[in-house]
């Protein structure tokens, strides 16, 4: 199977599409730029969510749902934040069919227009702030620490599978504050969420940063990001969050009644990560082979393979195996027996190789009546022989090694990959002969990014946080910069 | 705080939404027809969520995530499915805004109209069959049992928080067989699974049963549906299992090959259960003092109150809870201790009492010195002293006492409030003075049904499963009839 993979070094863009594909995580639907998150990639989705909702919940926060309707006005409200949106919505203007009296089929009834266009949400500042409204009247009432799952739509036009599409799956926080020491303490706090999530669970490392006013979020004063270089050596932002000073407040004038005894604007954050975190992970370990997942995330963490000639030796070796699934069970670790006698074992080691699955088991008789078993490991492709006694600690030290590994290999790749360099010269040959990040003095204006970006295409992917200061020029105009920042092409 | 809830003699209808606003379930929005689900009551959707979700997986679905738009040709394939749902679609005519060049904000951009418009999902068949044709091509790809977790929108006229609101939540299973007996198979077991939700987490005791032809779910061959009794004797269908037949089969061509080297259409059901169960929740067990959650639903099971005069004593017992508290989070029953000592004991009280809390414990230093705890339960408001000494299972007796409380009450009063009526008069004076459901022979036919609904409102809820067989004749028109039928006043 592994062979209708197109290798990464052939096309690296037909690479992606093929694993999403062949791997069953994902499928084209007839509505354009919308995807089918078929059984496969939603099980890593729940997982994700599952570990971020958690992390949501031990940091204070609660969900609720909000409409995914918003009144075209409200939008207006904030005036960046239409700006950013507007050019990519899709609009409720009708709210029946009738049938067409020309023929076949049904047709919208001119009679049901909606006095007031609906906007399908992009993100939900907007109709979040106008409930938050009714919600807070005092001090008493922040923070107000609130998450959604939900599903977005950015008409986007040019669309790919998970990294791209015009309906994704996220989550979105929304907080209210008293202070803006509070709400910025709220924006760095889950800044570093994200970041623990990225490198604990998908083993993926990040770098945190702030983005340059060019590059934040429609109506934020401040966009926090956290950036990860894909195998490609292009950069892919896997998570932002937001301080969005009194711009909502003000927008919706959201007031409270402060210790005080003022009336003041309340101040916000948002912070969010989608569905096109499954994009990230699979660019980020994936080989010609198939996915390679760390286990923290993949839905089957461990197959067991038998070698058998008949429904006997099944039925022993099942046996054998029955207090060893008991025990995974009991730690939480999944597993699936495949018994489907219809297959080869080659056929099975090729498609769950293809598939990712972290941990492989396989015992022929050989192994049975010596009592070993043969462990091979995904990330790293090597087999080896175990004793079959012990062998549940054996998987439990050996996913726990596969997800370190994963990681280490991953920033190894990301570390040897982001350069510094010193002149446009080498800006340009970098770009053009290199892969990966650049570090480069910049003189802080947009003016200039923008020209490096028209330039090159890179862009300034985010200035680090805990930046070593130096003094320096800006690799393109040559004024003056105290600090080095990211470029990179980015997905 | 209870008394600003509407008694339930005084006005039933106001009662619920004084429930559901002010204890915190949800809130209006400014989008017609939607609601806001806030915290507590989305808390309530996650557990009930998750149940359901394991019973699912349990049975061997998996889920996925579908387009939330469907091309309006989609919608027409199936006849009776567009007849069903025509007429309260949300539709998308363009997708993009731009800013209104004869003043501020924006309009629609008249450029960025739609080839086909996109219908807002009301439920997903026809988008999902679309796909299961490029799924499905042999016996071997079946059956496929697909779960979706998801929004959908149905442009309703009349609506009420939870119980019909115009976008709600919802999971719907799609799965499709080989054989009519397998797909009948599958939405009889999801109805059990429902069956057991209803009745087990609930506590709300159902009835099985099929719909008659005239309220089956658009497309569908058969529908079956548990339905409820609130309160004020009205039905509320709380969940339906739909058998589809071939007919989405056919209106998406999605054909296999048999294991006897034929080509079929396929088989289908589906089934569905939305956030409208948190109204039924509501309706079936509250009172005047606020909401009654069964313990297996609940946000929130255990509230500690502690009554104190300083910060000492408040310490004291803390910490002589610690270790209670350690035991309940191993349980995994959700508990809170109440130290804010801005608000006054009885004041904490009324709000727990509110928002069904099983369980508050309170304690005192007489108690705290006696070794004793003051128990009270919401289901029957019984307070007693009890030893604090084994007081983490004498909790967890009670949480599963109270359940069963619950679940009984519900099951004694719709029992109580089920009649049996032989004559017009007789069904005529029930609907009239009388309350619950009526048990009355049918003779079977579309016309007798819809006259019964026209002079009275109201329906046949379902014809029981198991239902016994006996002659009679027709409530209405006389005419023979094998068995009797429930009919209701509905949600």
């Amino acid at each position: 199977m592994a062979k209708e993979i197109t290798p990464r070094v052939n096309d690296y863009s037909q690479w992606y599409n093929d694993l999403v594909i062949k791997t069953g995580l994902a499928d084209y639907s007839s509505v354009r730029g919308c995807m089918v998150i078929k059984p496969y990639g939603y099980a890593i989705w729940e997982n994700m969510r599952d570990a971020l909702d958690k992390a949501f919940k031990e940091t204070g926060h609660v969900n609720a749902y909000f409409p995914l309707f918003i009144p075209k006005s409200f939008l207006s409200k904030e005036a960046a934040h239409v700006e950013g949106f507007a050019k990519e919505c899709a609009v409720v203007t009708h709210y029946r069919l009738k049938n067409d009296p020309n023929g076949k089929g049904v047709i919208v009834d001119p009679e049901a227009k909606l006095e007031e266009e609906l906007i399908v949400r992009p993100t939900s500042e907007t109709i979040i702030w106008n409930s938050y409204k009714n919600w807070i009247q005092s001090y008493r009432d922040l923070p107000l620490l609130i998450n959604q799952w939900a599903n977005v739509v950015r008409w986007e036009m040019r669309t790919r599978l998970f990294l791209r599409t015009a309906e994704f799956l996220w989550q979105e926080g929304h907080t209210a504050h008293a202070t803006p020491a509070e709400a910025i303490e709220e924006t760095e706090k889950m800044l570093g969420v994200y970041t623990q999530f990225a490198e604990e669970f998908m083993a993926l490392p990040v770098i945190q940063g702030k983005k340059t006013a060019n590059e934040r979020f429609a109506g934020a004063v401040e966009t926090y990001c956290i950036e990860a270089m894909m195998q490609d050596g292009l950069a892919l932002q896997a998570g932002t969050s937001h301080f969005l000073g009194q711009n909502f407040a003000k927008a919706f004038d959201v007031q409270f009644l402060t210790r005080e005894g003022k009336q003041e604007h309340v101040w916000a954050t948002s912070w969010g990560v989608s569905t096109r975190l499954i994009g990230a992970l699979i660019m980020a370990h994936s080989d010609d082979d198939g996915l390679v997942l760390p286990p923290k995330l993949a839905p089957l963490q461990v197959v067991i393979v038998p070698i058998t000639k008949g429904a006997d030796d099944m039925a022993k070796i099942y046996e054998k195996f029955e207090p060893v699934m008991k025990a995974l069970k009991a730690k939480g670790i999944t597993f699936k027996f495949d018994d489907d006698d219809t297959k080869r074992p080659g056929f099975k080691f090729a498609e769950y190789e293809m598939k990712g699955v972290p941990v492989r088991l396989a015992m022929g008789m050989r192994d049975y009546d010596g009592g070993t078993v043969e462990v091979a490991r995904r990330d790293t492709k090597e087999k080896s022989v175990q004793q079959f006694e012990g062998i549940v600690e054996y998987i439990e030290n050996l996913l726990v090694d596969i997800q370190a590994n994963i990681f280490n290999k991953a920033k190894a790749f990301r570390d040897a990959n982001i350069t510094e360099v010193n002149t446009w010269d080498e800006f340009k040959n970098q770009i053009e002969n290199g892969v990966g990040f650049i570090s480069a003095h910049w003189d802080g204006t947009p003016e200039t990014e923008e020209k490096i970006k028209e330039l090159t295409k890179a862009t300034i992917r985010c200035i680090p946080l805990n930046n070593p200061q130096q003094d320096g020029v800006c690799v393109f105009s040559g004024q003056p910069s105290k600090e080095r920042v990211i470029f990179a092409k980015a997905y």
